[in-house]
């Protein structure tokens, strides 16, 4: 039997974060503000922390992590990058699949890496709370435990039908010392005003987004956090492509795929960007971006610029976007519900540099079932579509007779998603994929700016 | 900072299963038919497979590991001891502190590192079908995942108040592959005859145990298979043990004091049989067993010969009991609550080779949130009963400025657990130590055997 675990030890842990912009082949598009021009530094610094946004705005190809960072990255990382020979053999595929494994992070999956990041240079900023907003839990569960190891306080705007149906995430942000509020709620002008019309109001993402960003403006010592999308985020999470590198070079084995389900890009972009400097300089690899049909930012959405949120609070950024009204249904991946993308995946999207495929919802937790009995690990549904594409490629490569070399990274595990895999072996789950005049119809709010 | 986390790579997995009772000062005292005679080999096969029974009389101290479950084991171990630095900080102890993290396994827990084992031999033997109870839900799915890897059916009788509680685990056992019947069950005569009496009966471990027991002395196809308690089941976790001992000779360290939490014992017996034969042999090392004050049964139950099961289907082992009837109030360390224990423990701990202490519950959580606080994992409430011991053991050496080396267990992670933690942040847990003439009555109904 091969090989199947390859570990770093912990004096293997990456000194630098990988910055893509250094080997794109244009430069990143600036955010701009309402009115269509460049946005000031001085109108970030309101809710970011000078650090963050000298990382945000950075051409440098390498930015060293701290030690008190790299202190807490130890406590779970390097992570284990797996060979996953009994599903190979299930699929009786002449490829090799590895999967680099991030679900073992106190939090279940790959959001501590940035919250972490985030929370460190937070504090040496001088401050003293941050806020930020969760869906199903998985971000605000991992800044909960970053700002615990660095003496922050959190408070997290929860949707409250998240809050409601999802106790075991609240108690686990709880566990760590944050604060949950379930949003909207009456604790910022924006909440009260969704409050106010309609008082059993189940928020929605871009709400709570509005609120702690409403927050964090407001309040001297307290500011926001993100947990994707933004060039900062994507750094810190290239921790695991880089770890990767090193662990493929221990095998001399080289990913002729990378693969990574992508929804604001943190895990695709923390994945793939460490591989895309070889790419860059000639080498043949693909990079695979896997989103939900339910939600096709890359596949089906425009390149343009829009905001990050759906009030319009933030900045423009020039990326694929569904509209930021669009609402897509209630997937079981809560991650990948997200209307537009990371601005450094789309323009790479958007150059042909990287791919991207759409996977409709039942097919992922079949592919998901199928790993958790070969390889025993229950993958979150967000990984799911990672998995279905891989699969898929992995049966490609079984007609062909090619022994390509398949990477993928398993983000999270799903311990807190049971209840979707009991709605899919019940035969409950649904695909959903969207009309195009839904989408069209988002797409035509975009603001008007010259992308 | 010093080195926190001490890998094996899978090179280096045990070969082999420590056996304890080669080094125990006298042998295990025989279990005992209800006619008071040794039980014979012919009784337990119907229930067990042959290299199974074997394991459990077995006076060998090295048993070979097979391959195939060495294989299956691959997929997560050897597990990574870590050093606790956080954790000693924030105490401000001299003491060293040491964990095994064995929630890095597919199911969460260590049990499937018999699991695997049971499953394995039970195919080897032509079982084809297994059957076991469970009440939180970590052992049955465990056995779930292990019966997927080796192509057998899996039906789990789960505590019916569980079923309905826990559908999270549930939902687990399912996607591996498994059949969960909530118990008492209209499947058997044991759970007919308690639905006849009571058609709204929440069920118990006693009344799971019995069905699933049932059921595979009636069919010829099918086996049992139990999560604790027996010698096989203390062998196979074994493999926890000796893989720290190893990890400890590469940082050159040794452990003063071993602990863990002491349900039925696989995970005590786990983690420290294999330090027992360098006791045995006149090292200095303290094992100390921690269990929950409202079911102690090492410290305050008797030493004698009793059932495993509320029924009394199972043969009589000699062990320190509460008396097969004893109900111990719903803590939520489901995995601890357990009227008798191992007699492999048992007995050392009645010959004085083991210790053993009872905590109350609300201080395992306030050691369970401060461990999460500092390390980042949260535990499951089994291991808080470890880490509360830890900590009072570290306080200690603060007390005395001994730089003692303590070891323990982490044997699980808490996220199926966060309402525990909930409960206990919103002061709602309680201490439910028993009052003697609880235990005494109970005791008063063990059989008339002479121990």
């Amino acid at each position: 039997m091969p090989q199947i675990k390859i570990l770093l030890d912990e004096t293997e842990l990456p000194t630098h974060w990988y910055n893509v912009v250094a080997d794109m082949p244009r430069p990143p598009a600036p955010p701009l503000a309402q009115d269509g021009k460049p946005i000031s530094l001085q109108a970030l610094s309101v809710i970011f922390p000078a650090p963050i946004i000298e990382q945000e705005i950075s051409r440098a190809r390498w930015i060293p992590i701290p030690e008190p960072v790299r202190e807490i990255y130890r406590l779970w990382r390097p992570t284990p990058l797996y060979r996953a020979v009994r599903l190979e053999q299930a699929l009786g595929t002449p490829a090799r699949l590895y999967y680099k494994y991030e679900g073992v992070s106190p939090a279940g999956s790959h959001k501590p890496n940035t919250a972490v990041a985030q929370a460190y240079f937070n504090q040496l900023a001088g401050t003293r709370r941050l806020t930020t907003e969760t869906g199903a839990g998985q971000w605000g569960s991992a800044l909960a435990m970053a700002g615990q190891m660095f003496g922050l306080e959190v408070r997290v705007y929860m949707v409250r039908v998240s809050w409601e149906q999802k106790p075991s995430r609240r108690s686990m942000m709880e566990t760590w010392g944050a604060e949950v509020i379930p949003s909207p709620s009456s604790e910022t002008n924006c909440g009260r005003r969704v409050l106010d019309s309609d008082p059993d109001s189940p928020g929605s993402l871009g709400i709570a987004i509005s609120e702690a960003v409403e927050e964090a403006v407001a309040r001297d010592d307290t500011h926001y956090a993100l947990g994707s999308v933004l060039n900062h985020v994507l750094l810190h999470q290239t921790v695991i492509g880089l770890e990767a590198r090193k662990q493929f070079e221990k095998i001399n084995e080289y990913p002729d795929i990378i693969v990574a389900c992508c929804g604001g890009g943190s895990n695709f972009g923390g994945t793939a960007f460490p591989f895309f400097a070889d790419k860059a300089a000639g080498r043949q690899v693909r990079l695979l971006a896997v989103e939900p049909e339910s939600c096709p930012t890359l596949t089906r959405g425009r390149y343009a610029y829009d905001s990050g949120d759906s009030a319009g609070l933030t900045p423009l950024m020039l990326m694929y976007t569904l509209g930021r009204n669009f609402v897509p249904p209630r997937i079981h991946a809560g991650g990948l519900r997200y209307h537009g993308d990371s601005p450094l995946v789309s323009q790479l999207h958007h150059e042909g540099l990287v791919e991207a495929v759409a996977v409709p919802q039942r097919a992922t937790f079949e592919a998901g079932l199928q790993f958790a009995r070969t390889e025993g690990i229950i993958p979150a549904p967000e990984t799911n579509h990672a998995i279905r594409a891989v699969i898929d490629e992995a049966l490609a490569c079984k007609q062909t007779g090619e022994p390509k070399t398949i990477f993928f990274t398993l983000s999270g595990h799903g311990h807190f998603d049971m209840s979707a895999y009991e709605r899919y072996l019940a035969g409950q789950l649904e695909d959903a994929a969207y009309p195009d005049e839904a989408i069209n119809s988002a797409l035509a709010q975009l603001p008007k700016v010259a992308s």
